[in-house]
């Protein structure tokens, strides 16, 4: 029985799963993953967010950068660049096994599903870690130079071309995982946590696939959405240049309005920006630096949570 | 122009490839290279004896195995078994490189001919490395358990079941590369050295392709090989026990029969076993432990090559 599911992307996203599942009883929590960034490279099936919530939830996450393993050695890249291979994408060593083993998975006829699920057993995860959908969906971003694959965007391209348009494509076609089709009215379900990941570029894709928006509206759970801009900037990546360039102001009234009619709460760091009539946000100290503060965070949304599942809604 | 074309599979013919082309001046060697122990593992395109032979003549090859990269790391194994992964055929993180990198090429529709040659270009390597065709040949052995692919037997099962059989799946349909069609009558090929690899599960596959035993019997150059036995036995691998699960008697005449009509010269270690009527054996002192051994039998091979060139064919 899920008591609490969350949606997440890559680093920022990790960082609050990593606190849910410290702070709440083994095996209560669902992380359901974006996997709108997930490419092929070198022949390889890459899925970066379902690798970066594994990696942070075994504790194996590279300490500084919060993608790839710690301790992880660079031997493959460093052949790889001797043949001339791209180098563009790092692949460490220890991760390239994830890379290796997924793509033979798959083409052994496995699911993305059942895959990440026997990966996060192995590696002694307790949570369960859910790509958003089997099916291939890939977000792209328009620029002055066209459309550009995401990774393409996102590493190769270090997110330098201004982003006039995002969509995700097979998005449509795609059926969302089990836990988000039963989303609205799965009992026993304390809260839906939006984590605070990118909302277009990591949260966006989940809630293109059909009939998620439609679910997380209609869910009789409090869903609690974290924003991802802290101080008026983003802390990492590319999520306040973004939202610059798509032609909102950075702040968390942008989020807000991503999120509208779909959360009964946003958990901001400063509510000076409120507006009236949108979902009640509500203040709380949103980055996290320390693990306390991913455990305290983590606290904080589930309160707020049983919080409102206690009030009377409106 | 070549000048010499050196027939071999894996550790054994590298080594004597190796005294070759430190004998020669650059670029006057080609080695056609034994694809029959080529495999598809975890989803990689895996060509051992031509990494072989790449990482022996770019100084690469780990000297303790013979195979395999020197100093590499094991981060990537570590990690896949973690994962749950198959272990039985080690990867190292160098190594890795290579068949990530040939694997993504061959499915971009690139050549394992043009791939091979690309990567010996970019390892600093003089000498040509050609696969024998582009074709997959799979030497398969047939024992008491049935038959079972060759890197099964080799290194799965450590050649330990007994060998009653050998084929080279897809050896009749494959064309053999241009070097060895025009082997018959190619001007100025001072000779052809077939290097001391295993007869049968080495030079086997190449023999094996359509038109190669007629194109070395009419080969105007001297065709020179060299006995993989020393003192009575297999240097290393499975030569000596395989010989005598074939049926032969281990030794030089095994290998003499196995190459009749198709040598001028058979190089032995020990001649006592010498049949008349049989290419002619010429005992020089063929254990190459050091590079000074490679290179005096290289200087030797090319000796008795160019006598046997000088002297009028019978």
């Amino acid at each position: 029985m899920t008591s609490v599911l969350a949606l997440t992307g890559g680093v920022g996203g990790a960082k609050l799963a990593l606190g849910l599942a410290r702070v709440l009883p083994p095996g209560e929590l669902t992380c359901v993953v974006n996997t709108g960034d997930d490419f092929r490279h070198l022949g390889l099936d890459i899925s970066p967010d379902i690798d970066t919530l594994l990696y942070t939830l075994a504790g194996l996450a590279d300490p500084v950068h919060g993608w790839g393993r710690r301790d992880d050695t660079a031997t493959f890249m460093q052949a790889l660049t001797a043949l001339g291979g791209a180098t563009w994408f790092h692949l460490g060593d220890a991760d390239l096994a994830m890379h290796v083993e997924r793509t033979h998975r798959l083409a052994a006829g496995h699911s993305l599903v059942a895959i990440s699920d026997d990966m996060r057993r192995r590696l002694g995860i307790a949570q369960r870690v859910v790509p958003m959908c089997n099916e291939a969906v890939r977000t792209r971003v328009r620029t002055a130079e066209g459309w550009l694959a995401f990774q393409d965007y996102f590493v190769r391209r270090r997110c330098e071309p201004a982003v006039r348009e995002l969509e995700y494509l097979g998005a449509d076609a795609a059926t969302p995982v089990r836990e988000l089709q039963t989303l609205a009215t799965q009992p026993g379900l304390r809260a839906v946590v939006i984590c605070p990941s990118n909302p277009f570029l990591s949260i966006g894709p989940v809630l293109a696939l059909r009939g998620v928006r439609e679910a997380l509206a209609r869910c009789t759970a409090p869903v609690i959405a974290v924003s991802p801009i802290v101080a008026g900037g983003a802390v990492k990546g590319p999520t306040a240049k973004l939202m610059g360039e798509l032609g909102f102001e950075v702040g968390h009234a942008a989020v807000a309005a991503h999120y509208a009619g779909l959360v009964d709460a946003l958990l901001v760091d400063d509510d000076s920006g409120c507006a009236p009539g949108q979902a009640p946000w509500i203040t709380a100290p949103t980055l996290m630096q320390t693990l306390e503060d991913r455990e305290r965070l983590a606290r904080c949304v589930l309160d707020i949570a049983d919080r409102l599942a206690a009030a009377p809604r409106p």
